[in-house]
């Protein structure tokens, strides 16, 4: 026993080794092992001091693991794997299925509350970071609107979409934000933004030989729910290109409240927060890190359940002291 | 009794009046009186549905008022004025003397006990909403520096610093950040940034009949503390165009933090929260009246004491219920 948290990770793709890399940034943290759902002879693992085991194996550990870090996929891993884990551990996930999140929320909280554990859910960057501004900017800007912007990032659920359209070897594709419409949102403009007026499109594309590329640039604008309703620019590339300048995990964002204050609403105010990241999955692990800390120290003072962003204060995330960050942060 | 939050405002200068507009935003409160230290035959009142009484009246609504929100001076007024009426009231205030918080705290944390009340500390922007993300992103990128630029915007104490120089008969500060070191920030660079290469100083003054122009520019660019160690341009004009052009109490500024994750540190991350404000007084206003939400809420849960943002969750700030939030704003 040397007082650090003991984290556990579930999940060992992308998300999963950046939590690896940022617990290594935190020295208050110690990784104990890492469980996969995948047959163990089937992974690939970078570094040999590592404890790799199947998920099966999780339940020998619940004296050994503080917190268990969720890095699965929300679609079909975590909405199962959460509850799991919540009757077992302390767990934090990133769960990001916007309109599913209060089902989930009661899952966990069910699940955690049985266990007299405690769960952070949904503690990403959005859900998550950008969760926080919405909450605290609408609060106190109640007359204003609050404008999200994706990008620019890589979305790999578009990128997928694209690598399936026939003649197509490889692909990358970027979500932008409209420029001029951030502008406009800046200026207090306060605009109604149609989809095609917040985001834009722009897919590198490795054809097969002799592929029609007219036909595959057609064929990637058209797709419905992808890509129909936005400006869409097809950039054909080299294989060597695509892979030294497009293989970054780029992405960010910006969240944009613009708000009215005084007589005749004459004062108007706008709060931006953005993230510029290099590396989304890495990003994301150290705030599920970060939140990992919360929760162990949540769990210690006898606060159970399901929590998200909005129920958790900040004193819970930073190493400081209470009087440091008066002194030095405040 | 309609259930509204019932509020009293202490000192009515430019923050007060923005305290009354904040609370017209805000259906769920109510304004009951102001209270001055002035004589009250001396207040200019603008709106004769107003109570304005002496701070001495206050002990005779202890049972009338929710949170008395503070907006006094924090060189002088809140130092005094905040213990004594947190041994009364529920209080909220933007205190903003970053050297002495910790003291200050002590304080209020003794009196709202004392008074079984609860208080919210130096709930403003900065600090405040500054605060909040100076915590949060340091937390969740540990390898990193974090950088505050204020402005453009306009400092009350060295207007009045410029106002007191010979031959001036009025004049207007603006402080700026150095655009090109926020350049430098946001790509990654992590410099270290002296006073000058942080922010820059610009007047605009209107002299007297025949003032020595020369020497005037002279004495303010060489004033210790306030611009000696700034660049500072000064701008003569005419009285018309500094009331017509300078009369708004425009601020704002930026946190940013740039931080690395990853193996060897390669990937950067810059995570900024900016704020762009036409009036100060009344964007502090609307803060601390949703800090006064919460101060209400968390006394009714029996949660006592002084608090600051990082002992606040936000589901204590907004309006929504908890499914709401989770639905729409997570």
């Amino acid at each position: 026993m040397n007082g650090k948290i003991r984290i556990g990770i579930v999940g060992y793709g992308n998300l999963g080794k950046g939590v690896i890399s940022a617990i290594e940034q935190n020295d208050d943290m110690e990784l104990v092992a890492v469980f996969s759902r995948r047959p163990i002879d089937s992974i690939n693992i970078y570094n040999e001091e590592l404890t790799v085991l199947n998920n099966n194996s999780a339940k020998e550990f619940v004296d050994d693991i503080d917190v268990m870090i969720l890095c699965g996929g929300s679609s079909s891993d975590i909405p199962l794997q959460g509850p799991l884990f919540a009757s077992l551990f302390n767990t934090v996930d990133g769960y990001d299925n916007h309109k599913k999140i209060f089902g989930y929320f009661k899952s966990m909280d069910v699940a955690s509350k049985g266990s007299r554990k405690t769960s952070a859910i949904c503690a990403g960057w959005d859900p998550g970071l950008f969760s926080i501004n919405r909450i605290l900017m609408e609060s106190i800007l109640p007359r204003g609107t609050t404008y999200t912007f994706w990008g620019p990032g890589i979305s790999q659920g578009h990128s997928d979409a694209v690598r399936k359209v026939p003649g197509v070897k490889n692909a990358v594709q970027y979500t932008l934000p409209v420029e001029d419409s951030m502008k406009r949102v800046r200026n207090g403009e306060n605009p109604d933004l149609t989809v095609r007026e917040k985001h834009k499109r722009i897919c590198y594309v490795v054809t097969e030989e002799n592929a029609d590329k007219c036909m595959i640039s057609e064929n990637i604008k058209s797709m419905p729910n992808y890509f129909e309703d936005y400006d869409t620019d097809v950039i054909f590339i080299a294989e060597e290109e695509l892979i030294k300048n497009h293989s970054k995990m780029l992405h960010g964002g910006f969240v944009i409240r613009s708000g009215k204050t005084g007589k005749e609403l004459i004062n108007n105010h706008i709060a931006e927060f953005s993230l510029k990241l290099n590396s989304n999955a890495e990003f994301t692990a150290n705030v599920l890190v970060t939140y990992a800390r919360a929760v162990h120290r949540l769990n210690k003072e006898g606060i159970i359940g399901a929590k998200t962003i909005m129920d958790i204060p900040l004193k819970y995330l930073t190493r400081r002291t209470f009087e440091d960050v008066c002194t030095n942060l405040l």
